[in-house]
This record gives C-alpha cells, structure tokens and sequence, in this order.
C-alpha cells in the first residue's frame, strides 16, 4: 500500500495558484502524480510556482493530457469529488470513501472538477465511488486547492494507519479503460436493438454503470459481458438478414 | 455546542491570498470569527478579497489586534497549531485534540501562526494544547489557508457528529487571561525572591504552564493560587525589611 498509487486528476482548472497549491499539499502528503486535463492556465507561470514552493518538482512533472478517460488510463479506481447531491448515487465523506484508492498493488485516481463548475455528470460516470467534503449549507463551495488539501490529508492518515484500508480484493479489478470500453459497446447495441433510445440512454446507461461499478468487474469478466453483447449483436444481424 | 464559539487567530499572516482563503474556508465550514494579531499585509486588498469569495463577510468583519493575548481574550480554551515538535510537550492530531473546542457554553481559539515561522515558542506558550497536521517528513510545511482547511474541515465534522466531543468539564474553566495574570505574577516574585534565575526563567515557567493547564484551572483556583503567592510576596517584604 503506497500514496504513490493515487494520481490526483484536476479537470481544466483555471487558476494557476490553485494549481501551484495543490503541488504543494501533494508534497507534503507524500503524493507524487498531478496529471492536468485540459488545463486553461499555464501551470507552470510564476503565480503557480510560487504556491507550489518545495512542491515545485510535483509540477514540473504534472502530466498535461486532453480528456479525462486519458488521464484515467491503467487505473483500476476512481474516486470523484462533488458538491452536488447526485441523483442516482449516495456521496461519502472522504474519510469513509478514500481509504479504498490505496487499496494495495492498484492504481488508483482522485478526480477534481474545474473551480466554476465542478464536475459535469458525465465527467463523474468515469469514476466508481463519488466523495462531498462535508460543509455548511449556506456556502459548501470549498476551494480547489483546498478541497485537495482535506482529501490528501485524509489519504495520507489512511496510509499511516492501514488497518483501516480494506483488504485487497480477492479479484484484480478491471482497468477503467476496460470497463468504459465495455460501457460504450453495450450503449451502442442497446441503441441499435431499440432497447435504448437517444433521448433517455444517458439515464439509463447510468443505471447500468452503477451496478458494475459495484460489482467491482475483473476484466476477465468484462471480456465475459462483452463476448455476450457480441454473440447477441451477431444473431441480430442474422435474423434481420433473414427477414 | 456550537462552531461560532470557536475564533480563528491568524499570528502576523502576510500573504493577502491566504488571508481571503481562510475567510473563504471559514465560510465553508460555519465558522465566523477570524481574528488577526498585527498583520503584516491588507486583509482588504483586492487579492484578499477575490479568494474570500462568498466569504468576504467573515473577511470584512475580521477583527485587527496588535497581540496574541488581545485576540485571546475571555478565551476558556485554546490550542495552538505547530509544524515543529516542541521538547516539552506532546503534539496531538487536528482529528483527537479539536472537538474539544466545541466543548458545550466554552469561548475558545484555534490559533495559526506566520506563513514563514510559525509560531515561536512564547506564542505557542498561550495555548493549552498543540495540534500538527499529519505530514511527510521530506516536506512537513503545509500552506496556512490549507492548513485552516484540514482544522476547519476536523471541527466542522466534530461539531456534526457530538457523540465525539468530551462533555462538559465541573469546573468552568478560567479564562486564558486570567491564567495568563497568574503566570506572570508567579514568573516575577520567583524571580524576586531569587528561586527563578532571569536566563532559566523561561524554560522553569514553561514546566509549571504545561502542569496547570492541564489541571484545567477555574478561576476561583488561579485567584487562590494568586492569594498565596500575594501572601508570601507580604510576608518577604517584612522579613527583608525587619533584617
């Protein structure tokens, strides 16, 4: 079990001190991997460095990449941050929800929506588990970098007491990588037998993810789901060939 | 039990962007009260303002003093924040030693000091206990407004779950500005009747702050101890004057 499983994703963040923050908290809770989704500053202007101080080597090396599914690559779990209620799923504390990304001999991700908006719901279908820093009603809005703070600072007194890490699992979860690979097929089938229809295919697919999401899927399993899709797909073409 | 009797005590901060940060995560975590001692940057620039957000009330309606004992007055209970370990006492975790702030019908502060030194040790000397956020040893030194996010985030969770937070003490404890009355008059007849030397003062006065804070003092106790302390100053002065 190590922090430097956890990479911390930040999607587009827009202030280059937040940024330069966050560097920094990284650095003192032992984290190592800042990978930047379409980030809309220069994370590496003399506002961020500035904030980032003795955290500066975590933002030079901040990997910069295009999508969130990129940045996810090779991980097996993903926790997102909200401040929102989400309809179809219960939010967690963070310190009953973070534990599990240091789950031993994973890689795992923490994922931070953009400060104006946070994350869109479809930035949250890519993770499995949704986490709220719990705060007043009246004004729950925490700053990015400070919202990094308190979720680090929980990850790293996880890693001090690991007796309150959960187990590793007796399955090698599936990569999300994997899984949206299969999420995607399913959808694209499910359209095209009439299952699914355009207008309502979001909703339902959500349903969908959250029962694998909690099935905790090896790929194995994934391969399992997607040869019945295919088997299915391949009739269908017959019989609409025979028609 | 309520987190508007906990007053946050920023120690000379300078940096504007913290100060408005704190404000902001203040806000967040229903706290009201922010109390600056002598600090060394506008508290109202612009920059402090834009971090403060929505928390540009607490930020507006932080009060300026020039000591720490001023920003500490009528305060039962304060605990002080620390990066370094200090000889003489035991540092405790933000998540074991701040819920007892929010001990029931109690005035208390949680007090932070300078972005670049901390608090010294005669500040530290204010508090009765000493918090250090968990951190890596490569790189102990936490931001200020994330370190009074990790605090804020701990007391907002204490205060949400009380089951925690230790009931309310016998006595009623005197407040910091009595107790402190009483040290310095017990410093300066020690060092009158010649039992304190002026170059160990310090460190003796040290030991005897530690064991009466944690005796809990009411003020009805501190003005006993004051009463013999007063009584034996009279009696030396008609012993030496008699000789």
């Amino acid at each position: 079990m190590s922090l430097t499983q956890v990479r911390i994703i930040l999607v587009e963040p827009a202030g280059p001190l937040n940024v330069g923050s966050v560097a920094r908290v990284m650095k003192n809770m032992a984290l190592e991997r800042l990978i930047l989704v379409n980030p809309q500053c220069d994370p590496l202007s003399e506002e961020a460095k500035r904030m980032a101080v003795h955290g500066i080597d975590v933002l030079e090396q901040a990997q910069r990449v295009s999508s969130l599914p990129e940045a996810l690559q090779g991980c097996q779990r993903a926790i997102a941050t909200t401040g929102r209620p989400r309809t179809s799923t219960s939010l967690e504390t963070p310190k009953n929800a973070l534990p599990w990304l240091l789950t031993p001999h994973l890689t795992s991700a923490l994922i931070f929506g953009p400060e104006d908006r946070g994350l869109s719901n479809e930035e949250l279908n890519y993770a499995q588990r949704f986490v709220c820093i719990p705060s007043n009603s009246e004004y729950p809005s925490l700053n990015l970098a400070q919202s990094v703070a308190v979720c680090t600072y929980e990850l790293y007194q996880a890693a001090q007491n690991p007796q309150n890490v959960p187990p590793y699992p007796a399955t090698e979860p599936a990569s999300l990588d994997i899984l949206e690979g299969y999420y995607q097929h399913l959808e694209t089938f499910l359209l095209k037998i009439g299952y699914l229809h355009p207008h309502t295919a979001t909703a339902k697919m959500e349903k969908f993810r959250k029962l694998y999401n909690r099935a905790n899927l090896s790929a194995e399993e994934v391969a399992l789901l997607r040869g019945i899709v295919g088997h299915i797909d391949a009739l269908w073409y017959l019989v609409n060939r025979n028609q």
